[in-house]
């Protein structure tokens, strides 16, 4: 079968979904979305995922997946980039929602200010930055020990992390100061198959 | 076994958490945590959660579980709460992470502006109002031809979103215009083992 997936090549939660097709070696289509010029708030796109949101991955004709993070947990079930032991699994998840919740929301939304919206002086930005800066401490202390984020190796959670902590310069975001995040970023770097993101402006 | 939880009684987040160890029938102590007066923000509490958020669920001496989501899935994993469908889990996974994302950062945030900070002029909370109306729209859209989220039963995606939907009205925010999640609320409510929320001034 063929996943087809509707997203933005520059957004980070949709390169998390891109990231695992080709790690896992799952042929797929890629649809742009022209999320700039308003193209996930149609009646057609809200069909694919009513929050009106991408990425969204369409299974089969009455089948579509939202929310980047459920989409990697969707694919790689059966891999090993899925724990199949319960605690593990859990952690990977834990890893998961805090990126949606303290990780994304900070990083992400400083990175669309300042590289899609291209406004510098917006005034949401010094929050997002430091809120960016707290979720990095949590991430730094934790690597500070360990070579991936759930029981040593590779998993959906590195993916998810990845994808906006290797452009967080894109956001304001210096990462001089975390070394061991450093570290890890080149070791995801270096795992097989990797591909790099589009970037903004490509 | 017997579970540790460290959280507080009138969070949503914390709530789920309760509600799936009852339903599940799962020993467990609660240890309640005087957020308000900074009691997430020590040393002490970091050590269970560097992030210095509840809940915290203590599974051993050395095993420490965060993110309310997350740990739902843990506590669930192998029971009916859980679907072991692989399609099924990730729909249950897309509402989780739709509920941390889209949900719970504007009904929850909104709900702690007026019932925890006690702050009805906060600036913050028009935009939060209408981000959970957005997100409710979301949700009775799914459930007007539903009766639960994911499988047509009661799961973990339904736990995770009635925890705040259910007390909107203290986030200001009026269900009456959504007669299919009034109806999931009272099939939620009329499960067995069903356990209510403490108040906030509880």
């Amino acid at each position: 079968m063929t996943y087809h997936v509707h997203g933005v090549s520059a957004s980070g939660n949709c390169y998390k979904v891109r990231l695992a097709l080709e790690q896992l070696n799952l042929p797929h289509v890629w649809h742009e979305v022209d999320m700039m010029n308003g193209a996930t708030r149609t009646d057609e796109f809200r069909k694919l995922n009513p929050n009106g949101k991408v990425p969204v991955l369409v299974i089969d004709e009455k089948t579509t997946l939202a929310e980047s993070d459920a989409i990697l947990c969707y694919l790689a079930e059966g891999t090993p980039l899925l724990p199949d032991d319960r605690l593990e699994r859990a952690q990977a998840l834990q890893w998961m929602f805090f990126e949606q919740y303290s990780h994304e929301p900070n990083v992400a939304v400083a990175r669309f200010i300042l590289q899609f919206l291209k406004q510098p002086g917006d005034p949401r930005l010094p929050d997002r930055i430091a809120g960016s800066y707290r979720a990095l401490d949590v991430m730094e202390q934790h690597l500070a020990t360990r070579t991936y984020f759930v029981g040593e190796r590779y998993t959906v959670a590195d993916i998810a992390l990845y994808a906006y902590t290797h452009v967080a310069h894109e956001a304001n975001v210096d990462l001089s100061r975390y070394p061991a995040i450093r570290a890890w970023i080149e070791r995801v770097r270096s795992q097989p198959r990797h591909v790099e993101m589009p970037g903004v402006d490509q």
